[in-house]
């Protein structure tokens, strides 16, 4: 019933999260068809070729939900409506991505745009924020209505920013002149805002105040900037950037990450080779170590450090108790020191 | 103040509707770029080329709550956040409607996806869902938190609904055997649950209890069902289908609606031609003609009839009073009625 270690509270709330989340995509078979949930749980990793928990995402959101919640002195049963709205959410922003980027494939598994075509996936995504909206007003069924309404106002207005984040990211694409500021501004938007949703939430299904709560939104704000940097980091010198599978490299797709944008201002040699155009997979372990030797993976690896102590500074100020308290550092730290 | 007569009450509405519109999509300004909302003003109508009151849509569906609210004996005031977030889950669907159906043109101007490319459509389309949802919510602040979220439920609800009907449509494309029954299933998720809500909407602002709101529900119900057949027998023997724009039959775009589907399960002429592949515009006059010797214009024109009457003896029921009683059959009227 009350897990002791860290193992057993993170694996409690991993198998309560799919639950749930498995009986909000049920609600797509609503209105009688049941096509459309088959896609929806095809995506979330339940249903098709290569069934398999790897399939699945990390729910790393919905765990910082109920992490933040429990460890803010809560009961984390009454967060997890919200716990899997923001999973659904996460998932509804991938499937159009994927369409957005062109991206055929998404853990291992052909993306539902390549294996239904573009007009069911942007239906499919368009179901996936419907269900999660849906799941986010339950949360008026296990707290009080005025925390329920603004838990969902917080996460509605998280999914207008996350919008704003991928307008940032689409335009880029074709601007030449970025700066590390602009790339700030859409990594808040893309990443930042939901992981600090999350831990808001959280916080706020504990009856935490506005003052506590605010450190539990900076603790999600500052994991998610770390987070994303890490992303980049990995996307370069991780391990299947640079062996095996060098053609994930994000130097051979050509994205435009904080390590790259470094490496531009620098001028270097790192700047004329990315001018040229498109870098080929037989080019990448040298560019790599181009730009790690003008300083773009110490600098992007100065910022993950630099985030990483702002978020956690910022737990520490809330005070989190419990054995909730270790997961959620636990699970901060593992994000930051991931290699993949 | 109060305004006497139904032209006076209607435009009255429709001010608070566009400007309250126009409110909740300057929110999408909140996160300090100013190119998303400038999509969503025009897709809404209110900014770009040929910027008039033409480009807008009727706003049937805000004008339906207030209405509804109002002749419940509500202060229709208390409702606009309901109008507008249904107007917003309309264009929402719109948006993306557009970029599944590959359709360049609404209200005579480029859609988003034509303008700014599939990307940026499916994200601003995301971004009206998000600002939609951010409205809803907003109920709370104009009447009680359980009439609020019990709302925001049926409209997210709805929402779930509309990717149902939209996940049959695009499915009947490549299916060659639909049957009139298939055609109700999906009218009913793309037109009948979203009026349905609207009527309903504004019957729970005005707090009717659910016995009578269920009224305005069937109301809202049956009237979408009516509008639909209208809307395509207008796409055959309407103006602009048989005359000058005939590039817009619904016989040229192969659009599959109920005389067609008509036509086709009494296998005669018109499905005879109608197997043989796509008809040209030079062809529409005599099909048209064709297909209404077959009964498929009568057919169809009965079945507006059989839906207005249920919606009016359901409206009847719920003994609506006022002018916006009046207004609202007016507006019912004018929808079967309409010749574009």
């Amino acid at each position: 019933m009350f897990p002791t270690s860290i193992d057993g509270i993170t694996q409690t709330y991993l198998d309560a999260i799919e639950t749930e989340l498995q009986q909000a995509v049920k609600r797509a078979n609503n209105f009688g068809n049941t096509k459309l949930h088959d896609m929806l749980a095809y995506h979330m990793g339940w249903q098709g070729e290569l069934k398999n928990v790897e399939t699945r995402g990390k729910r790393i959101r919905p765990l910082l939900v109920l992490l933040s919640c429990s460890a803010a002195g809560g009961d984390w049963t009454r967060a997890l409506p919200g716990a899997t709205a923001v999973e659904l959410v996460h998932n509804f922003s991938l499937i159009h991505d994927d369409i957005e980027d062109h991206s055929p494939l998404r853990r291992g598994r052909p993306t539902i745009w390549k294996k239904w075509g573009i007009p069911q996936a942007i239906n499919t995504g368009d179901a996936m924020f419907a269900l999660a909206h849906l799941e986010a007003i339950r949360l008026s069924k296990t707290v009080s209505p005025s925390i329920a309404l603004k838990a969902v106002e917080i996460l509605q207005s998280t999914c207008l920013h996350l919008t704003q984040g991928q307008y940032l990211d689409l335009s880029y694409e074709s601007k030449n002149d970025l700066t590390i500021e602009d790339y700030w501004q859409m990594v808040e938007g893309k990443t930042a805002a939901l992981m600090a949703a999350c831990t808001k939430l959280g916080a706020m299904v504990a009856n935490l105040d506005d003052n506590k709560s605010t450190f539990y939104h900076k603790f999600g704000w500052m994991l998610g900037m770390a987070f994303q940097v890490q992303d980049d980091l990995l996307g370069i010198w991780g391990n299947s950037s640079l062996t095996g599978k060098s053609s994930q490299s994000d130097l051979v797709t050509g994205k435009i990450t904080l390590p790259v944008l470094y490496g531009l201002s620098k001028g270097g040699k790192f700047a004329a080779r990315w001018k040229q155009g498109s870098i080929h997979t037989g080019e990448v372990l040298e560019i790599a170590n181009i730009l790690e030797n003008e300083g773009g993976k110490e600098f992007s690896q100065a910022q993950v450090n630099h985030f990483i102590n702002e978020a956690l500074s910022s737990l520490e100020q809330a005070h989190p108790s419990g054995i909730a308290a270790e997961a959620i550092k636990n699970l901060a730290a593992s994000l930051v020191n991931r290699q993949s």
